[in-house]
């Protein structure tokens, strides 16, 4: 059962009127990590609401409560549960989106005048791109191939807060989660700007920050250089003993613990569409770690990286000054692939600290802190829901979606995967130079169209498929 | 021929209007670094010129033009010359000063409403000392021993802009400071609080910044962990490679630079009234290099130091942010003891990190800076000069005098001993732990009101003492 050609149509006919509303979408500055902007993701989530009830979607705001940024107590913008169909024939699936934008300085122009600007492809896109799909659904009084149910949130770009708790609560018996089979979230992007992408992997995360303390002020170098143990010098050898310039992990234990590349794992990134060059050009330098582009790729998609981000306490500023800074926190965070786990990560992380620091022989104070984790997911890309993805992709692109695995975290991911206990699929829609979370963030007019057709080809070849239900 | 015993009841006896006085000019936030403070220091400059005049000083203030700070165009505070007597059969004493502060965060109390408050060691305490020297001479109609010379400034805590060119300027034949024998200034701090001092050594200063580049712009860990050089990664490892924890400089050439100890010179350490006690209690934790006193304060007064102050352009906040900078600069500086010189350092600094950084195997680039620097100072401690100031100290305070050398540097110093051919006495009025540019900055009434003869004992020693004229 392909996706209707009326379907198709439609969406070509209505394309117009499709970019019109991303335009109207886009230009509520929804960031949910700027308070003064907080009634703006309100506004966002009253907007999809009342788009979704007008094509028949029953739902329901929830309210996760306050919480303070920068020093502020505000109340979280609502999440948007939706439910559409009830048939006990028919599959469930689970659609997430967020409609919150994620702030970014330096744009070029008003971001969110530009029909294409904040948000647009991260990730109210592809949330319209459902709304496209319910919209023909509901004009042409079709039925739905699947039972939907939605979780939209305003919360993604600043950690999600309260979201994990609601999906664990609506996952249980009598929840708004019941009956719900897979699960799709289209929340990431393409390798590139030529090939759909299929994702089944994602990394997790330890971030640590290592604290060193000395004197109890900032001392002067002059007066004191060369009388005391200066933390910066202990800091900045511990940082140097955790990675070196190839990226391999030196902390004994942690690149170890992944299993050596299966026989023909090699294949799998061979296969993908994506060169040195892609790399090199979205990092803006010829400084990929290799020639060789499986290398390079499975050091993103499938080895823990490990990422020296700065240093808190010490002098930052332009110019000179000679402080000896008191008290200074490196920090850096390790990238996990299976079988991986902060838990099983940090007494590695600990342990090596320790004994690195004890050679320093300096009468400064260490104190190692984990500030926070998230495990990877990676999922079975065999799965009747990857299938059905992989069906709608080669049905509106006439292409095989590469396969692959992220190097970053979308931690809903796993707490869907975990919840429910259903396979996840991430079916993005935008492209790999859509710069979300950077200045001048972009969605291809035809990514938004033909991507609004991928997710309504998805929904029918799920219900296609051969599996549960 | 000591002082006359009426200066030295002068000065007791009008010691509580003295200390009313430098109320009144702590009272006036000259902080010559903040830009809304910079109407204070002319301010300043005004009050002080108006007493210098009150007891008979000639004087001119001299305009040393325009700076730009925090991008702002500011007029620079002018510099005050000074002068009193010119009988050719005295010597002619120039002294310095500075009647600027220093900002400082943190004050547990407003600052400039206390009489001992920002700026009250550092360094208007030492000028209205000489002040309260020149009002007993006024006021009692006596002659001074010496001719003296002024030199106060406005712009000491902000690089002393402009007075470098002044000094050469004056120096020459027909300038201000023509016919100045010998100079003074009281610009630094006793080592602990019981023991006078007279310093004779300063260190110089070569400031380094390695700016390494690697992406176009920041990016995300999780997309490009281990996929690309991260510029940090090799930063960290080059800065590590600069010093280790016991404060020994790693770049060759540079410790080994400087001459080892002469036969009897660990006996000057050993004399000085300052324990590792003292060290710690100013660092505020026990964290000295070594239990040897002597190792200790020759790492300080004869040794060169490296000390790493930071990074510029990499995460600095609270929190995890998970970037990978782009564009980083790491900064150190070398403190210089002959016959190291900036000139002579450079070379070393920059042929060790180009091969350490070659030895990364990056892809990256380095650039290394030179931000600026300045020559070690050490003068003839046996000078004329530096005898009528140990006699001056023997007779106020019945002591013998610490002869330190100073670990920081008081570029100014430099300046005159080269401009004036002449010999420079570093005579201190504060306590070790005044604080200079820290929080609670202070100086004690004793120290204050016996500094104050202190000064006027000098003059006449000066006068007394076998030398030229």
């Amino acid at each position: 059962m392909p996706a209707p050609p009326e379907l198709i149509q439609f969406i070509d006919d209505n394309a117009e009127s499709f970019i019109k509303r991303l335009g109207e979408a886009v230009a509520i500055p929804s960031v949910s990590g700027d308070a003064k902007h907080r009634q703006d993701v309100f506004k966002m989530a009253h907007w999809l609401n009342a788009q979704l009830n007008s094509y028949g979607v029953e739902t329901q705001l929830t309210d996760l409560g306050k919480h303070v940024m920068d020093g502020e107590e505000l109340q979280l913008p609502p999440a948007i549960l939706g439910k559409i169909g009830n048939d006990p024939n028919k599959k469930t699936v689970l659609i997430y989106g967020h409609f919150d934008a994620n702030l970014s300085d330096g744009w070029s122009s008003e971001p969110f005048t530009l029909t294409l600007g904040r948000g647009s492809t991260d990730d109210k896109g592809p949330i319209l791109g459902w709304l496209n799909v319910l919209q023909y659904h509901a004009e042409n009084q079709k039925e739905l191939p699947v039972n939907i149910k939605f979780c939209f949130e305003g919360m993604e770009e600043s950690g999600s807060e309260g979201l994990d708790e609601l999906v664990e609560k609506e996952a249980q018996p009598g929840g708004w989660f019941n009956g719900v089979d897979c699960v799709c979230i289209s929340d990431n992007y393409w390798l590139n700007t030529r090939t759909p992408v299929l994702t089944y992997g994602l990394r997790g995360i330890s971030y640590f920050k290592i604290n060193i303390t000395g004197p109890s002020w900032d001392l002067h170098s002059g007066v004191f250089g060369r009388t005391i143990h200066e933390p910066m010098t202990d800091l900045v050898i511990l940082m140097s003993k955790l990675v070196d310039p190839q990226g391999h992990i030196l902390i004994p234990g942690v690149d170890e613990m992944v299993p050596p590349a299966f026989a023909d794992e090699r294949s799998i990134y061979e296969k993908l569409d994506y060169a040195i060059e892609d790399i090199e050009a979205a990092a803006g330098a010829s400084i990929a770690l290799s020639s060789d582009k499986v290398e390079v790729l499975m050091g993103r998609m499938r080895s823990p990286s490990l990422s020296l981000h700065g240093i808190e306490g010490a002098f930052y500023g332009a110019g000179a000054k000679t402080v000896i800074p008191a008290k200074i926190a490196g920090k850096f965070s390790i990238r996990l692939v299976p079988p991986q786990t902060p838990e099983n990560i940090a007494p590695l992380v600990n342990a090596y600290l320790e004994a690195e620091f004890a050679k320093l022989g300096t009468k400064n104070k260490m104190v190692v802190e984990e500030i926070h984790g998230g495990r990877p997911w990676l999922a079975d890309l065999n799965h009747w829901n990857f299938e059905a993805a992989k069906a709608a992709t080669r049905a509106v692109y006439q292409q095989e979606p590469d396969m692959t695995r992220e190097g970053g975290s979308i931690p809903v991911t796993l707490t869907f995967a975990e919840a429910l206990g259903a396979n996840v699929v991430l079916l993005p829609m935008g492209r790999g130079d859509d710069g979300a979370h950077s200045t001048n963030e972009k969605l291809d007019r035809s990514n938004f169209i033909e991507g609004s057709k991928l997710l309504g080809t998805y929904l029918y070849e799920l219900a296609a498929i051969q599996g549960k239900k």
